[in-house]
C-alpha cells in the first residue's frame, strides 16, 4: 500500500492530494493491479478507452501511426505514465496509439465509474485532469503556427518531433524514403543525403525503411 | 431568465441538463451578463483567461495570428459560442486568439469561482466540459498524422483549413505571397498562379496581402 501510495503521488492526476485524502482515494476506490510479462501488448489503436490505465513501473513503447498507415513513429517512454487521458472522454473515445511492454510492467486501472468517482469527491483530482487535458489541448492547438523550418534537416527533425509524444529519448520511425520526401516535399535524392549526412555524424541509423535514433533530443 | 434559459441549454456545455437543475443554476451561480458595442475588441490575444466568456448573440470575429505575426486568419463566426474552453485551465491560461465584435453583442461571464462550482456540483456539467477539452485535444492532436495534400491547391486549403477554428464561413487571411509560398513549401510565382486561377473560379478574391474566402466549404 505505502508503495502504491509513493507512486501515486508522481502521477500528474495526484500530485497535491494530501496524505489523508490519498489513503481515502486508495482505500474507497477500486482500483485493479495488472502485471504484464515483457513483450506483449497493453492496448492497440483503435481500442476501447474503458478504463484509465496508469503503468507505474517497467518500460515500455508506445507507437503511433499515421492515417494511412504508411509511416509510424515508435518510443520508449518513461513511467509512470497515464496511457492517453485526453481520450478517456469525448464521443468515441479509443485509443490511437499502441502501447507493448519491452520489460515486465506493472499497471493500475481505474473503471470509468471510479474516474467518476474521483472527479466528483476530490476537487484537486478534478483540477489535475482538467489541467492535464487543456494542456494537452492548448499544446496541439499551438503546432500549426510555428514558423516552417528553414532547411531539409530542420524540416526532418520537425516532422519526428511533431509525430512524437516526448521531445527526447529513442525514436524509431518506420518510413519509405519516397513517403518520408512526400511528407517533407523534398526529393527523394535530397532526403537520402540529408539522412546520410545525419548518419555519418552519428545522430541517427538507417536500414531499409527504418531510421532510429538514439536521443531525439540531440537532433536539432 | 426565460430568454437566458434557453440560450444555455444551446450551449455545448450546459446539454442535458435538466429543467430543474438548470433553473437552479441560474438561481445560485453568480453569471455576469455583458452588453458589447459593434467593433469592440472582447479580448485579445495573450490576456489572462480569467472568465469563461460566452458570446450568446450577436456576430463577432476571431482572428489567429502565427507565433511570428507574419500572418493571421479571420473567421466570423456563430452565436452561441464558448471562448476557447480549452485555455481556462493549464498552467499559463491566456487566450491566443483575438475576438472583435461586428455587430453588437450580448455576453455572459462566469468567475472562475463559480465554474469551479458547477463543475463540483452538476454531473452533466462537468462530463460536458471533460468531453468539451477532450474532444479539442483529440481534434487538435490528429492534424499531423493525416496525408499531406497532393498538389499546390490542396496544400493552400489544408493550410487555411488547419488554421481555423470553424470549417466553413467567411475567412480572411492576411498573409503575404513570400510568406504563403514559405509556409506551403511552393515556389511564389505558382502560389500566384494557384490564387490567381481560384479568384478567376469565383471561390476567393486577392488584394495585396489580404485573400479573402467567402465560403471556405466551396474551397476543396
Amino acid at each position: 500500500m505505502l508503495q502504491l501510495y509513493d507512486k501515486l503521488i508522481t502521477l500528474p492526476l495526484f500530485i497535491g492530494i494530501g496524505h489523508e485524502e490519498l489513503s481515502q482515494i486508495i482505500t474507497h476506490i477500486k482500483i485493479g493491479f495488472h502485471k504484464i510479462e515483457a513483450g506483449k501488448f497493453i492496448c492497440t489503436e483503435n481500442d476501447k478507452c474503458e478504463q484509465l490505465l496508469i503503468v507505474i513501473n517497467g518500460s515500455f513503447s508506445v507507437t503511433s501511426y499515421s492515417n494511412d498507415h504508411r509511416y509510424s513513429v515508435e518510443e520508449e517512454v518513461h513511467t509512470p505514465l497515464i496511457l492517453q487521458p485526453s481520450h478517456f472522454f469525448g464521443l468515441t473515445s479509443y485509443y490511437t496509439k499502441t502501447f507493448k511492454t519491452i520489460t515486465k510492467c506493472n499497471l493500475i486501472s481505474l473503471d470509468k465509474k471510479e474516474v467518476l468517482k474521483l472527479l466528483e469527491q476530490s476537487l484537486i483530482f478534478r483540477l489535475n485532469y482538467l489541467n492535464l487535458i487543456s494542456i494537452k489541448a492548448q499544446q496541439a492547438s499551438k503546432l500549426p503556427w510555428g514558423r516552417k523550418p528553414e532547411n531539409i534537416e530542420k524540416a526532418f527533425v520537425q516532422f519526428v518531433r511533431n509525430h512524437c509524444i516526448s521531445q527526447s529519448g529513442h525514436k524509431v520511425v518506420r518510413i519509405k524514403m519516397i513517403d518520408l520526401a512526400y511528407e517533407i516535399h523534398e526529393s527523394r535524392l535530397n532526403i537520402s543525403k540529408m539522412l546520410n549526412n545525419l548518419e555519418t555524424q552519428g545522430k541517427l541509423s538507417i536500414t531499409r525503411g527504418i531510421i532510429t535514433i538514439p536521443s531525439l533530443e540531440k537532433l536539432r
